[in-house]
């Protein structure tokens, strides 16, 4: 299918008020005060269309690359809106996940903006709020969805992802707290669960298993084919991430990297952990996770020196090797489409943001 | 059925260390690591089956009363675990409201121990903790239900009354927080949603509506028989708490009533504004919702000048006599049973604590 990036953005875009609309029906519904009303459609409309929406899209596009259309216009307009209603499902998740992850960091902002619960009169309400973006969801897969035959397996598949993200997450929280450094509780396995878990789920698998069901491409065979390029994908791209934040250039990235103050458990500390010596390890233990510049560039200076750069080329080569591979392998006798994931692949391999 | 309600709670309890460890199960299965594991099952012991249970233990007897039982050794043991899981379900739904009611609220103990969030090293982290304990229900419903033909609608039906009980919350924390007094704010229209959304739906309605689907007695007529008794009967046990608080004994009801100080948006304060001279509302105006121990009885004297109790009489005989006169006209023909309903209303009237 023929992607124009900015256009297919502007037009899943449109069906976003919509969904606000349909959803705050409900709450009319209930007879809900006025104000209350107001809030839950800020909360809506603050946390949820305010990102790059990919994972969204990708719902969309799949979608379009599985039935084998060229353009958007082959979508009949029922079509359109029920597949990117699964992919406002995601955006949604995803603000479900954002606005608590920030109160848990206590971030500043998010998306050039102050974080929801830091916004005048929010605050702790923010977490009831992040409840109510995921009572969204089921909403509309409700409205949109009750009557099809995999309705059953679409909120399965949500429950599912939601609960495998919120697992990696707790990982995530108990490993790498930013109060409490201890590198010992680091290690390439618990890296690799929590981005598997809190991240390539959710990413890169939900969006294509969602478009798969829509499209009743839904075979366990293939929804498994497709599990087992994703996974790796999302795991390539998020370590992908760490790498650039460490390595990339600011001016390539659009922002400044964070990961070493913020005492992330990222591949690159991780991988460095494995290769150091026992004073150079003393180094990160004193340095690493720390608000404060000068650590920041101790521990980076490290990571230069031990070659985690020369290391990640090596990792993202070979990884990418045996992605191509699995690829070339996929089985479409059922319907399923390589190009699904040569689109993820492309859109990910040698990024620079 | 007889039930004994020692006996009764006992036996539910015996279900949950076995609904840890299936839940629990999935974790590992995940490969995740053994602190995460660890942290996840204290979540669950600390903040699901502390409370009284009425909630899980109705949906047991609801489900015995409706199939003419006498005694729970008529249920199979399959049986009694699936209405069990169910119970349990609800527990960890009021586990999810309650971890993160109590961030919202800044409280201090529940259930006479310290509020999760307020426990070591435990904090924001309580956020995606009362996530996990939401997941867990629907991790339980699969395995229980995902064969039976009502497994959609139990879902719908957790999903709907999650997330009423969100808007209930979300009008209750917008129209009575603890640091922003504004009565003009309050309503007894406002006050019955919060109830009636924040309480009703999930303690009276939800509980027998799964033990409904849980005997194939759910055609939608008798939903609604359940739903117009269960509702109104909801608010009646909310509006006889706030009674409780103002003018119960403390001898009786077990503990000292904070409403007043806490600024809740309850029957009493919304009765009183409804009745009140306007230099009475001036002196409710200047002393409710604060936390100082004088200003609290001088609305209390004043609740008492207007003989607020007199009002809380006449609501709850009238209330009580509607009630009975539905629970009257209830039609079994279906196989609904006007018992479920008394059962409820016997243990709730003219209730001392
Ligand atoms: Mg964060
Ligand atoms: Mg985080
Ligand atoms: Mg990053
Ligand atoms: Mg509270
Ligand atoms: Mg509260
Ligand atoms: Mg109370």
């Amino acid at each position: 299918m023929k992607i124009d990036k900015v256009g297919s953005r502007a037009k899943f875009l449109t069906v976003f008020p919509e969904l606000v609309e349909e959803t705050v029906e409900v709450l009319k519904q209930y007879g809900m005060p006025e104000d209350a009303i107001d809030w839950f459609t800020r909360n809506l409309n603050y946390n949820t269309p305010s990102g790059k929406l990919n994972r969204g899209l990708s719902v969309v596009d799949t979608y379009g690359i599985l039935k084998g259309y060229e353009t958007y216009d082959d979508f009949s307009p029922e079509e359109y809106k029920q597949a990117a209603v699964l992919g406002w499902g995601i955006e949604l998740l995803q603000a479900y996940f954002l606005v608590a992850d920030d109160m848990m960091d206590k971030s500043i902002t998010r998306r050039g903006h102050p974080c929801w619960y830091r916004v005048k009169d929010v605050e702790e309400i923010a977490i009831n709020d992040s409840f109510m973006l995921e009572g969204a969801i089921y909403i509309l897969l409700k409205k949109y969805f009750s009557k099809t035959n995999y309705y059953v397996k679409l909120m399965d598949l949500f429950h599912e992802v939601t609960f495998q993200t919120e697992c990696g997450q707790l990982l995530d929280l108990i490993t790498a707290p930013e109060d409490r450094i201890d590198l010992s509780k680091f290690s390439l396995d618990k890296q690799m669960f929590i981005i598997t878990y809190k991240t390539a789920f959710y990413s890169f698998y939900l969006p294509v298993a969602l478009a798969m069901y829509m499209c009743g491409i839904d075979d366990e065979k293939d929804l498994k084919q497709a599990r087992d390029v994703l996974i790796p994908l999302g795991q390539y791209f998020q370590i992908q991430d760490d790498f650039l934040d460490c390595f990339g250039k600011p001016e390539d990235i659009g922002k400044i990297g964070t990961d070493i103050q913020d005492n992330k458990c990222s591949w690159i500390v991780n991988t460095a952990l494995n290769v150091c010596t026992p004073e150079q390890r003393k180094l990160l233990d004193e340095n690493y996770g720390r608000k404060d510049a000068i650590k920041e560039k101790k521990c980076k200076d490290l990571f230069y020196e031990l070659k985690i750069d020369d290391l990640y080329h090596q990792y993202e080569d070979n990884e990418v090797n045996i992605i191509r591979e699995k690829i070339s392998k996929i089985d479409e006798s059922r319907g399923f489409k390589k190009e699904v994931l040569t689109a993820f692949l492309n859109k990910i391999y040698k990024r620079k943001k």
